[in-house]
C-alpha cells in the first residue's frame, strides 16, 4: 500500500488504545455480582441480549452500558436484586466511564512518523463525552488535523465525512480494528483500509470478513511504518 | 441588531423545540414513584443533587438522567426501593430519550426567512445520539450549512468552532435560551447574541445575567424577522 498523497484516518478505541478489555472486565465483575441469581456465563449472555435490545434507543458507550447492566440485573434476579447490588453494578459501570488510559505500544511513534508526511484524521465512534475525555487523556489529539466523533460508522456517515473534508475516496485510508465499522464501509466507498484485528471484539461489532486488494491486514500498528 | 453579512448560529433544545419540559415532567413522575419514601419536592431536590455530583463524570443528556434517577432512588429509599420501582424509573427515563418532537411555533418560518440571506449554523450541546435523533425528527437540519454538537458551550469551545468555520467573532451571532451556554461565552469572544429566555430552565444551566450592547433580548424567536 502506498501512502503518498493519502489522508489517513485512525479509529481510536482498540486501534490506538485499550478499550474493550475494560468492558470485558466489567462484564466479569457484573457476572460475579449476579452469582446469587445465575451462573456467570448466563449473566454475560443475558447482558449481551439487553445491549442488543437497547442499542437502537440508547446507542453505544459507557452510560448505555450502565443502564444495560442495571436492567439485566433486575431481570436476571427476577426482581430479587437488592439496592446494594444495583449500587455495586452502577459502580462497576462508572469505572468503565473513566478507566486508566492505556495507549498501545508504538502508537505515538507511528503517529509521529506519519504526521509530517500525511494529513491525519481521528475517526471514532461512540459517546461524545467518552471519546472527548479519552482523546484528552491520551495526549494524541495534537497529531490530527480533524477529529470526528461519529454516531455510526457506516457508508453514509463516512461519505458525509469525506464530503465535509473534501477528500476523494481514492485518497482516503482508514486504519482500524473493526471490520464492520472501519473496513467494510470505506471499501464500499472506493477508499482503502488497514485492518489490524484485535483478539477482543464486541459481539455487536462483528461481521463477515472478506479479502480485497484495497485492504492491508497487519498484526500491529507499528508495521505501518514499513509502508511509509 | 443588523444581520447583514452575519453568520447566525441557533441553539436547539428550548430554542427551536421543547426539551426541558420533558425532563420536568419526568422529574415529577420520578417524585411520584418515590412517594413511599419521601415527599415529592424532596425527591426532586435530591435528584438535582445527584445530577450535580455526576455531571463531571457522566456529562449531560438523557442517559445520564436515567442513571441519576436510579442512584437517587437507591439513596432516597435508603436501600428499600424495589426492583419494580427501579424498573419503573428506567421506563420514565427512556421516555425522555425519545419524546415526541415539538418544534416551537414559527421556528420553521423564521429559518426559511433567514436561510436565503445568512449562513445558518446549528450549535447544540449534549449527548451525540440524543441531539442527532432530535435534529432528524425535527426535519430542520436542511436549513443549516453546519451542525455542531458540542460537549460544552464555553468560550474555548465556541472559539474552536469559529476557528474551524473560519468565522471572525464580529460576524457571528448566537441565538439561544441559556444565558450561561448561549450568551455569556459568545459575548466574551466579541460576538453578538440574541437571548430568548424560557420560563423553564435547568437548575444547572443558570447563571448571573447582564446587559450588553451586543445582546438583543427577545420574547419569541419570530421577532427576529423584524431585524432582517
Amino acid at each position: 500500500m502506498d501512502f503518498k498523497n493519502k489522508i489517513i484516518a485512525f479509529d481510536a478505541d482498540d486501534t490506538l488504545w485499550h478499550n474493550e478489555i475494560n468492558y470485558r472486565n466489567a462484564e466479569k465483575e457484573f457476572a460475579r455480582t449476579m452469582l446469587p441469581f445465575c451462573e456467570q456465563q448466563r449473566a454475560i449472555d443475558y447482558l449481551m441480549e439487553v445491549e442488543g435490545r437497547n442499542m437502537e434507543l440508547l446507542g453505544y458507550g459507557s452510560k448505555t452500558f450502565i443502564i444495560d447492566m442495571v436492567e439485566a440485573a433486575l431481570e436476571l434476579s427476577e426482581g430479587r436484586a437488592t439496592c446494594e447490588q444495583i449500587r455495586e453494578i452502577i459502580g462497576i459501570g462508572k469505572r468503565v466511564v473513566s478507566p486508566p488510559m492505556r495507549v498501545f505500544p508504538d502508537v505515538e511513534r507511528t503517529l509521529q512518523r506519519f504526521y509530517p508526511v500525511c494529513p491525519l484524521v481521528l475517526a471514532t465512534k461512540g459517546d461524545l463525552k467518552d471519546q472527548r475525555d479519552k482523546i484528552e487523556k491520551s495526549g494524541l489529539g495534537k497529531y490530527f488535523f480533524h477529529i470526528e466523533i461519529m454516531l455510526e460508522k457506516n457508508e453514509a456517515e463516512y461519505g458525509k465525512l469525506l464530503k465535509k473534508l473534501d477528500i476523494p475516496p481514492e485518497r482516503f485510508v482508514m486504519v482500524g480494528n473493526s471490520f464492520k465499522s472501519d473496513i467494510r464501509p470505506v471499501i464500499a466507498l472506493g477508499a482503502s483500509a488497514v485492518y489490524i484485528p484485535r483478539e477482543i471484539a464486541w459481539v455487536h461489532d462483528q461481521t463477515q470478513e472478506f479479502e480485497h486488494p484495497a485492504i492491508l491486514r497487519l498484526n500491529h500498528l507499528r508495521e505501518l511504518e514499513k509502508f511509509l
